[in-house]
């Protein structure tokens, strides 16, 4: 490509066209011709050949609407096709695995979640994916296919698909996309991403920060981290360890982590520091249960974490000033429950409190941004140059 | 502009040149004709005409280097001229103003300080302001000519040129841009912008980030902030008022602030708490002397500054990931005689510390990166567009 970003060729310049069409339709569902001709500024015959060359790549579908008649030819509405391409998504947590088909568009077509044992190994995680993988596939339609896998992991990653430290599984630099790789059919290409980093993305795309371009998703598991997005793009940092905030210290004198230091921000709004708090062993989901229905314990449990809350967003607003949080987890049960004290804790805490308070809100994926953050990670490839990764997939068929 | 941002027509194509090559004068200094030919890739017959243009506009000199004979013709020296435009740049702290006026080129060429009586008021830093503008610009050439006014402020600055919240100083909301812009000379424009925010642009631009595009400037004097640039561009927040960091809380249990909580960041690592620990009533300078000559009660309060000052860094990395920490104002004096202190405060703080452990420094530009920054502001407009900035001039002086 030129300097300037802008393909040079006639061929590029459809490849790119190509991509940008099927972005549209990934991020926002069925479109119709005119709506996507205005969109791109391009003419209307123009749409029409990437639309027919989109339909005849198996990408999407592209139909009439039925009922309503007015005057007039109404326009083709074209959305994702129903048995094209999928991306394998895993959201390996501390304590499950999540393993999802999702379509174009975003759509969940399949998915199995798994409840991990303590202390799992990296060839354990390996292979319960690769075992979920196999079924899942067997359940979508013939004609479907698989285009990467996308895998949400809670720790560090670098750019070769290394898990960098994920302190709560307690893995240090496993060559976890290679592991994978292995072992995925028909060797699809295996991509990695923080999960914070990924929720964040996903729901700068399809969430809850859809529109808006400074952003923080602080994510509550067993382990605590923070997505951001600023001007639009993704805050990874120097070395991709942006937004590992769960080791930051909120007291000194405050409870012993399992880092060796006191009072870091996972032992006050961390699942384990709820759990224990509350005197429970499932999760936080029913600790807040609980403490909606009045249980004192838990609703102590609940008001200190909430408040514990206010401060980390406090930090984190003071440091980088986004205009939305979206609390995610564990975080947006807690927050659900007690938001004022959250609120409060904010106010008291923030410098200049009354300006720089951030809107906050819970996911708008639910329990799913990271699993779809990993499906955007698996998509992009498809969505930068869907030409080249059909005619990728049309020469493995042919070899296989 | 079209979409793609570059220039339509051929005078917009111009004009965007001319901002080009004055830039890069601007930055590096003396350039020879050749060198300009090969960084922007335009003709050398374009780049003569640009360079004329520039000449012509009384903003660079170029002269054939003399001594040292070689074979063929030399390439002209394009440097910024000596009697040329400058900026006028405020530094205003909370103890001293410091006014000066910049050259192209970054060069001080005349500058004041001033010290503040306690609580001083908008008014009187104005006035203040106005007199010593009147005294720089009688210092210079006759035919120099200053282009506009930069600020820097210890607070929250908005587009307007507001300044929101100066805690140090007790200032709110005050329209400080439109009382000065009254009363410089010329009705020059006044700009503003946040000390931290000012002085990692400056470090950026020509100091000890330069080439460093994950830069964090911890800026300490009676307040502390932090200038923040991610992927080469400045983090200013959705309401710019990213880095501001003075009142997150390190230990609840700390020391009593001005602000009302405890433990502030302030509290620990601040020009006030510093002198108080070390009992002393000058500069943070001094004590810092003093405690490299043996006096325990100064080596005392270095030390534990060094160490809250790593937890502040520590907390800073976890979050934004740079590549780089320029630890600046009295942070610097502190680190210089600390480093150790505060290297191992990281070491013991920061998540998965080895691999994530920023390069420290001190500024390039010493105590100057936030006067330096407000120059840089002042010059922004000229070097966007030198033709329009110099046809404004001399509509000025044909009114005058």
């Amino acid at each position: 490509m030129p300097p300037n970003g802008l393909p040079r060729r006639a061929d590029d310049l459809r490849r790119h066209n190509l991509g940008v069409v099927l972005s549209h339709i990934h991020r926002d569902g069925e479109l119709s011709r005119a709506e996507l001709t205005a969109r791109l500024g391009l003419s209307r015959s123009t749409i029409g050949v990437l639309v027919s060359d989109l339909a005849g790549l198996q990408l999407v579908s592209a139909q009439v609407p039925t009922g309503g008649e007015r005057a007039g030819r109404p326009s083709h509405l074209v959305g994702p096709r129903e048995d094209g391409p999928y991306a394998f998504a895993v959201d390996v947590d501390v304590t499950h695995v999540c393993i999802a088909a999702v379509g174009l568009g975003g759509r969940i077509l399949a998915r199995q979640d798994v409840p991990l044992r303590p202390d799992p190994t990296p060839e354990s995680v390996q292979a319960l994916i690769e075992h979920s993988l196999a079924a899942l596939g067997a359940r979508l339609p013939d004609d479907a296919w698989p285009i990467a896998v996308g895998l949400s992991v809670p720790g560090t990653v670098t750019d070769d698909g290394t898990i960098g430290f994920a302190p709560n599984l307690g893995w240090h630099d496993v060559p976890f996309g290679k592991l994978l790789r292995a072992a995925v059919p028909r060797h699809l290409p295996v991509v990695l991403g923080n999960d914070a980093d990924l929720a964040v993305q996903a729901e700068h795309q399809r969430g809850a920060g859809r529109g808006c371009d400074d952003l923080v998703y602080l994510l509550g598991r067993v382990g605590v981290g923070a997505g951001i997005v600023v001007g639009g793009r993704p805050l990874l940092g120097h070395s991709r360890r942006a937004g590992e905030l769960g080791h930051s210290v909120l007291d000194p004198s405050g409870p012993a982590c399992s880092c060796g230091k006191r009072g870091c921000v996972e032992t006050y709004i961390g699942d384990k520091a709820l759990l224990r708090a509350a005197n429970r062993r499932t999760s936080v989901a029913e600790v807040v249960a609980a403490a909606m229905s009045g249980d004192a314990t838990a609703q102590a449990a609940v008001q200190s974490a909430a408040r514990w809350l206010g401060h980390v967003v406090a930090n984190v607003t003071n440091l980088v000033n986004p205009e939305r949080v979206i609390l995610g987890g564990s975080l947006g049960h807690v927050f659900t429950a007690a938001r004022q004290t959250t609120t409060e804790a904010i106010a008291s805490s923030a410098f200049e409190a009354m300006s720089t308070m951030p809107q906050l809100c819970t996911p708008g994926l639910g329990e799913d941004s990271s699993l779809l953050g990993a499906a955007e990670l698996a998509f992009a490839g498809l969505l930068a140059d869907p030409l080249g990764y059909a005619e990728q997939h049309a020469a493995a068929r042919a070899g296989a």
